[in-house]
This record gives C-alpha cells, sequence and structure tokens, in this order.
C-alpha cells in the first residue's frame, strides 16, 4: 500500500536513487555516508553531499508574503547547512567547505531581499559553528532564475570534507551491547537563540498540507501543484497553540539544529568507543537502519514525541508506524556507543543544555538489519 | 531599459548574488573562480563551484513527452558536468570530485527513467573525461522530490577542485598583446558523438520561447509559468531546419561542450604564456570581463555565429549588443595567451578537431575592464 507519503508524491525510501549508486566506489559500504579515497593522499577519505531544505522554503514563502518580512527565509539558511554538514560528520568527517544552491521564481519571489535574509543566515551559522571550533569554509554558490521550473524557490547546499582513513566512524564496529544515546531535536541548547520544535527538515510536506488552512493555498496559487493536493489544514500560520509553546508557523519553520559542535566534543571525549553516528534526516527514526552489519537496533527508551510531531499525527491521521519513518519524532540525533561511554555522551549534551538520553541498545541481527521500536504507541518492526 | 531577459524574469548580471560576496576570502580577485586558501596546506588553494543546466531540462522534458523517449534527458547530465568542470578549470585547478542535484516534480516527470538517463550521461561524461586524463571522482548527489516546487524539473551539480598555489591562473598577467583565442561551441570534436549547434546551457529560457510552437504550452501547462510569458516560437521541436543541420529541438538540446580535454593539453604545452581563461557562460561573449585589470579587450574576428544563434536573433527580434551578452554566438571558451603561443593553441585545438581562431586581442584599459565587439551586427562596447 503506498503510504500516504507516497500519495504526495513524496518518494520517502528514495528507491530511484539506485540508478546512481553503480558508480560510486565506496571505500565504507557500512558508513552512513560514502567515502572515497583521495587520489592523491591515500591515506585519507574524500566525503561530498549535496541536499535541500525539502519543502520547507514554500512554508518561509508564505510567510513572507502573508507578513512582508524575508527573515521567515532566515532559518532556510541553518536547514541547508545543517542537512549537509550533519550527514558528513556521522563518518567522522572535517568539514572543508560549503556550498548553496538557490533556485527560485523571479517573478514571485524578492531575490534581494531572499538573498539578504540567506546571508545573514549563513553568516550566523557559520559564526556558531566556528566559536565552537568547527570550521567551514563558505565558498559561495549560485543562485538561479528559473521561472519557468521553480512555482516559489528550492534552497540546496553541498558540502565537501575530508577524514582521516584510520579515523572513519565506519559503522563496522557496531555490535551487541552497544547503546543508542539519543539528541533530542527540540528545545534550546546554549549555542541557539531561541526553542526549537524539533521539526527538522523532513515531513514539511505533510505537515504543511495537514496543518495550514486552504484559504492560504487559493490566495496564493504556486504553493502548490494544481489541483488534488490542497492545503486541508485548520491552523493559519501565525496561531498560537499552548500545546506548541509557539505558533504553527514558527514551529514548522524552525531550523534544523546544528549537532556538529556537540559531536566534535563527543569525538573528541569518547573517541574510538562511539561506533555509528546518524543523523535523522529522511527515515526518521528508522535511518540507523543504514548502518551497522547485522545488528538489530532495539528502541524501547524513545522520550514522548515533542508536541509538533502529536500535532501532525492527529491533524493528518497518520498511522504511527509511518510517523517514525517520516519524522524524527524528537531525536535528531544517534550516538551509538559502547555501554561504558554512553554516560560520557550524555554529560557532554548536557554541558551544551542538550537533552539527550539512552534510547535503545543493539542486539545481535539474524543475518540483516531490522529496528524493533517499543513506544505506548506500539510496536513496529522495521524494515 | 530592462532586457528582454529581465522581462522573462531571468537577471543575466545577477545583481542578487552580490549579497553573498561578501562572506568570500578570496586569494585572486582577477581570477575566473573564486579560490580560497586550503586551510591544512598552505601552499595549495580549493576551488569550489556549484550550476546548473538552467532552464534546459524544460526543452528535455517537452521533448520526452512527446516521444515517450527518456534519453533527450540524458545530454543535460553533460550540461551540468560541463557548468561545473570547465568553470573551475579556468583558474588552472585540477578537479576532485562532482556531485548532482536533481529537483523534480514527481507527479510529472518518471523519475527512475529520469536517473537512469542521467547516469548513462554521467557515465559516458566520465568515461570520456578520463581518456583524455581528466580524472573526476562521481561522489553521487541527492534527488529530492518536490512536487508543490518544481513545475517540471531543474538538474544542477557542484564540483570541488585543488590547484597549486603558484600555477594559478589569476588572470593578472593579462597584458597589453595578449590575443584572444576562441575555441568553437559548435561542430564536433574527436571526443564526441554528433554535431554540435554550440547552444550550451546560457540563454535557453528566450531560445525555447521564440522558437518553440504555443501549442506545446497548451498541451503542457507545467512547461511555464502560467500567463503571459507563452511559448510564441513557429516550430515544433522535431522540424529540421536546413539552416541548422538538425531539428530545432536537437539545436536547444545540444550539450555543451567539454572542454577539460584540450584546456588540459593547452596548458601542459603553454603553461605561463596562458594569462586567461574564459568559460563563456552567463554573460556570453561578454564573460572575459569577469578576469584581469585594466584591460580592453577587443573582439574584431569573431567568426560568423553558428545558425542556432541567427535563427533565435530572427525569430526573437533581440538586438544584437543583448545577443552577444546572452549568448556565447559560438566562441565557448577563449584562451588569452602571449601572442608567440597562439600558434601552439591553435594546433592543440586542431589536433582535437575542436575548432578555433584568433578572436581578437587585450589593448591597456583606461582605467577599467572592457570589451569592444566589432561584428558585421555592429559595434558594441561594454560594459
Amino acid at each position: 500500500m503506498p503510504s500516504r507519503y507516497a500519495k504526495l508524491g513524496v518518494d520517502v525510501k528514495k528507491r530511484g536513487v539506485e540508478a546512481f549508486k553503480e558508480r560510486l566506489e565506496v571505500l565504507f559500504p557500512e558508513a552512513f555516508c560514502p567515502i572515497q579515497r583521495d587520489p592523491d593522499a591515500p591515506g585519507r577519505g574524500l566525503v561530498a553531499h549535496t541536499d535541500s531544505a525539502g519543502s520547507k522554503p514554500v512554508q518561509s514563502y508564505l510567510h513572507w508574503r502573508e507578513t512582508g518580512d524575508p527573515r521567515w527565509f532566515r532559518g532556510l539558511a541553518q536547514d541547508v547547512v545543517a542537512m549537509n554538514l550533519d550527514d558528513i560528520i556521522c563518518v567522522g568527517a572535517d568539514p572543508l567547505c560549503f556550498l548553496d544552491y538557490v533556485a527560485l521564481n523571479p517573478l514571485k519571489v524578492d531575490k534581494e531581499a531572499l538573498l539578504k535574509a540567506l546571508a545573514e543566515g549563513f553568516g550566523g551559522c557559520f559564526s556558531t559553528l566556528d566559536r565552537y571550533g568547527v570550521k567551514v569554509l563558505f565558498s559561495g554558490g549560485e543562485t538561479a532564475d528559473l521561472p519557468d521550473q521553480m512555482r516559489t524557490l528550492d534552497v540546496s547546499g553541498s558540502i565537501f570534507g575530508r577524514v582521516d582513513l584510520e579515523k572513519v566512524v565506519t559503522g563496522q564496529r557496531i555490535r551487541e551491547g552497544d547503546l543508542i544515546v539519543g539528541l533530542r531535536s527540540g528545545g534550546r541548547t546554549v549555542y541557539e537563540r531561541g526553542e526549537n520544535s524539533g521539526i527538522m527538515c523532513n515531513g514539511l510536506t505533510l505537515a504543511r498540507l495537514s496543518l495550514m488552512d486552504g484559504e492560504y493555498q487559493r490566495r496564493y496559487p504556486e504553493l502548490g501543484e494544481p489541483g488534488g493536493r490542497r492545503y486541508r489544514g485548520r491552523f493559519k500560520f501565525d496561531d498560537y497553540l499552548d500545546e506548541l509553546g509557539m505558533t504553527v508557523g514558527e514551529a514548522l519553520l524552525s531550523p534544523t539544529r546544528l549537532y556538529a559542535p556537540v559531536v566534535k566534543r563527543i569525538l573528541e571525549r569518547c573517541g574510538g568507543a562511539v561506533h555509528g553516528l546518524v543523523h535523522n534526516t529522511g527515515g526518521g527514526v528508522t535511518k540507523c537502519l543504514r548502518v551497522g552489519r547485522n545488528i538489530r537496533y532495539v528502541k524501547d527508551h524513545l522520550p514522548d514525541p515533542d508536541p509538533i510531531f502529536l500535532l501532525i499525527q492527529r491533524e493528518a491521521g497518520v498511522e504511527w508506524r509511518e510517523m517514525f519513518e517520516d519524522y524524527n519524532m524528537g531525536i535528531g540525533f544517534e550516538v551509538i556507543v559502547d555501554a561504558e561511554s554512553a554516560e560520557e555522551v550524555l554529560s557532554v549534551a548536557d554541558s551544551f543544555k542538550l537533552g539527550a538520553q539512552v534510547i535503545g541498545r543493539c542486539e545481535r541481527g539474524e543475518g540483516e538489519k531490522a529496528l524493533i521500536i517499543r513506544s505506548r504507541f506500539g510496536v513496529f518492526r522495521y524494515p
């Protein structure tokens, strides 16, 4: 049965990309990201990655149209930096440089205002990262005026990094008895300016369509594909909900947390005890299935999902099994670690005021990787 | 007065990107691409670049819809590789790795067929390059399902390269008396399978709208922004024109030539005599204004533009002055070289059966960079 998402035209499982995979020579197939050997330095790996802010820019556009304030675009900069940087740190890579790519419909979007907001956003990100010892060169990028292709805009980026092949977090050492420490996507760390809903960058299509009032699409037809897939929510973007502690729009646009400052410290402190790192983007809580070999991940101590996820589930009527595949459900990053070192990981997280807890453990698999989630919403097995 | 292009929603001069520039620390401001110092190797520069195939994918989509044949998407792979690779070689950089990024509307585009065609295209490009000693690692990429943002699709990529700081083609050495050797964008080199119209990747919006029959937009509204900017041409994509020696659609979709094999050989043979390299993408024949300092470029021996440019000019009624800014007009790449070495550059080009000729020279400027084009269509001064 096609999931809710497939019906919306978003292929969460990304079958299509297989066509490219065969062209990639990859050193560590169990690692989170492809690592290639540096042709000029055989002991070093190259890690290159590209990703976008998904459909989050559509929500920013809606806020901008309603308020006239381009600062609603600002958080997208952090979204694309996080979507790229926090993927490559999962293999222990050091980032080198980042490029952004913005494709837009200049007949709808005020390009200058957009680029100014994004430049401020990028500036803020790279300063914050720098303060915590994460150096990323900003290498510029491209802005493409594509009025025929874009209804509104798309914001993506790419990152290049390097890693000593001896220090790669390969995923191969994940083993029975390892603990899974979950790092929260919501709340507020010491290096952030405000509360975060925890939404990150995935599942935004479903979230927007099921929460935002249909009136918006009548007002701005460019918000989406004409026909069929109408907005069917009952909220205005500026409706404040007590359960969220913020407006619905703020919850949808909370920028994806940057985990790099914390993960850097964790790797410094725990080094070889870290067997796996997982950024819970597309695939949500099931993302750990990307790493390791012959392991059954058991997650039976997940925290209660942040309120935005409960709201989306209620309003969209999505099965819980699917919610865990579409959303991070409050855990944006996972550190798979030797049982003895879990406390140390928790203490590093705590020093940043980043919520963290042991959410599960690793068991020996039965030939294949598997994940079991035991939650108050039910027991779910993946894949 | 806004140009034809500004009216179509495409900002050829890219004023918007200035907002980002201030965040870039660049070593050689007169060079074609930004070069940053490698933090781990002070004698080495990093060159990162991202660019798209512009609106060319819209034309591919039209052919695919009309014929059912996804191979019309294949050339877009070469387009994005060329748009990235041939920009960074302009500073003498060696490419290291390439990523692609495809954003699409999966409700319109057959994703699997598209990705298969692109994978074949990338495979072909990297094999050809490899055969001529240009090694580029293909590092994968991302396919984003963005049905609300994309009417059809956007294909972009990013590349990462390195250069010894002592070998950078900085543009600083361009001087009075240097000759400008133009490399053709049309025709067929020894490493290509068919005749090329020379169109490359810029100016496609104007070209499509002024050549393609309005019937197509009625049939496929997703070809463009609704209203106003209708297709107003009188050709079907498969109309064969004697003057083109191919169909109109083939002329619009000729893949951007890869110059890297030839430029590599030129740098090996002529080394320090090469003072500037220019890839005539956005900005067309005026692109040389990006490099050098206090130089007046005089182009008075341009070849007659390839037939596709004459056709676009005639059908769109564009001023010649603007044609030289929007299109490469038959010269896709320029080598600015010591007068004594021009013959050697021509002989390298000839060994690849790549058309080439001295198209002009460098004179001392009057404080600013300037370009004079003397052609049978008139004399034009830029900026």
